[in-house]
């Protein structure tokens, strides 16, 4: 059995599609409990509209929201009575609760698990983990897209080694073909951070470091993880999601104003049906928060429910992979060797 | 009439393709004269061949090629016959020559540019800006994409500055949106550099500056000139490039696997003809060089006739606008003014 804590009140669309996503997630998986933050008194009326089977769920009363304008520390430290604040409250006390999911402010969520749940011993800092869909049908990693924006060599070192342990043990990935974002594949192209670091990925005989990667290449299949400082990585994963939807728009409008484009349209429903699903990067779940003491998905603002039970779900697969074990190992024997 | 000096060996299409863009640079403008850096043995025969008008043309004879291999500092000192370095040299010693355009080595056009040509006074570093198409039927400018990987506040302020002006000179925007890219439009958002930056350009009257952006709504339309750090715009540049590649090659192949779609692409061919024309960054010329003595367009290395002529028309539209005395003034105004 896992248990699972999910922020009722986090997302644009909370509560409804996020009770909804729940009661995807508890039907999906027979041995799921989940813990629902948030106002009971909001909660409880719901829990019957839905269907959502009571015996699998328990609330954790929390009757604040913070908001996406509040700054976050200073939020997490006056607003404890949030779906936030009492959930990594009960995350970091409770031993039988497996992970956090909410589409709540990011910046809350990650002082939330910083200051509340806290870092896996070992590990510099934590850093966010989205999956991308590639041209050849896989998946790549980024790690980090935003949760560090100031960082040092040994931190995107930490990147490299939680990811990998990542790919490995949730996605199967046998040995992750490991690049670091930079502006160019020449092992020389770099600025300052990415330049070191480049030499200390090389050194590691954990990490199969296979060199540079340019921007321009992420979705090509030729890696499985890419690894930069949560800066270049938030600027790398939006202005990817930014291009693909500007292409998308573009090519309506274009559709729109010739006529046998419009019939065109009509024939090829199915192609962008498909291509729209490929590519709605925020509808199969969340960023994985990987280097804290548990597992944290970020899922998107936007988030329906479908998102937020792929959220719940990826907890489950960390959870029976023990990712933060296997990730705890991989850091410390790293620090170790040093 | 203008001159522009062309390096007739850079690019993967060279000298060939270059050679062509320049014949179409000269039928399309009356008043352009060309200075051809490149093996007078090999340019000399091809004049004749491709019908260039030999009056209005000069050979800048150069033996020597710098190729992407090469340690761009290393390749500037030791290949005093390469087309790079005999044309900056001749850039800096020659009042009557405009502009320089190449599709060789980035690094060797950037080195070549600081070392032989130099910065304009009063600038701390010259920077690249590329324009992009946005889904509202404008463009949008990124400065800094790559010249500058390691920055300070103080360069961004420049590179706002250089920007603007040529926006403001060349396009004809009045009174351009200046953005910083970030990770949210927040105020607050961002890392140590972008923090500081965004102070520093809130307080400029010089600049109409919208605040931060973020990555995924470069090609909006919302904004006119993207200010970043070289590392951070390289990633932006790129990775919108890669995500509309991939884009395109995931729609090609998903219609292949199915008939209906395969139809509806017949009678799509139109849109797909615009669209791919609109979004070929780099079938318009090149990105501008902005803060060094004399215009320099690094076009890319790809590049074809068309994109050839294009940047040479950049040179051309950059001049007639005195673009370089306009960002002297501008800097010099605002360093004046701190």
């Amino acid at each position: 059995m896992v248990k699972v804590l999910v922020d009722v009140f986090g997302g644009d669309h909370s509560p409804e599609e996020i009770l909804k996503g729940c009661k995807l997630a508890l039907d999906a998986n027979s041995d799921l409990c989940l813990i629902l933050a948030g106002d009971e008194d909001v909660i409880g009326p719901k829990i019957t509209e839905y269907g959502i089977d009571s015996n699998r769920i328990e609330i954790l009363d929390a009757k604040e929201v913070i908001s996406n304008d509040e700054s976050p520390t200073e939020a997490i430290r006056r607003k404890k009575d949030s779906t936030i604040v009492k959930g990594f409250e009960a995350l970091r006390q409770r031993e039988d609760i497996a992970g956090f999911v909410s589409a709540g402010s990011t910046g809350a969520v990650l002082t939330g698990a910083f200051l509340k749940l806290g870092r896996t011993p070992g590990v510099s800092r934590p850093a966010l983990c989205p999956m991308l869909p590639t041209v050849t049908g896989g998946i790549v990693g980024i790690v980090d897209c935003g949760a560090n924006v100031d960082t040092k060599p040994e931190n995107l070192v930490h990147f490299a080694l939680m990811g990998n342990a990542y790919m490995k043990s949730v996605f199967g990935v046998e040995n992750p073909r490991v690049a670091l974002l930079s502006v160019g594949v020449e092992d020389h192209k770099g600025n300052e951070l990415t330049k070191t670091t480049f030499h200390m990925l090389k050194d590691m005989p954990q990490i199969n470091f296979v060199g540079n990667m340019e921007a321009r290449d992420l979705l090509s299949g030729e890696y499985d993880l890419v690894v930069c400082d949560g800066f270049a990585g938030n600027v790398l994963l939006k202005s990817t999601e930014g291009a693909v939807m500007s292409f998308m728009k573009m090519m309506k409008e274009n559709i729109m104003s010739h006529t046998s484009s419009k019939i065109g349209a009509m024939f090829m429903k199915k192609t962008f049906k498909e291509l729209k699903n490929t590519l709605d990067f925020n509808k199969k779940g969340g960023s994985v928060l990987l280097g804290c003491k548990k597992i944290v998905v970020k899922c998107h603002g936007a988030s329906k429910a479908f998102s937020i039970k792929c959220g719940i779900e990826q907890v489950v697969e960390a959870e029976r992979n023990n990712v933060c074990g296997i990730i705890a190992d991989a850091v410390a024997e790293a620090n170790d060797a040093e």
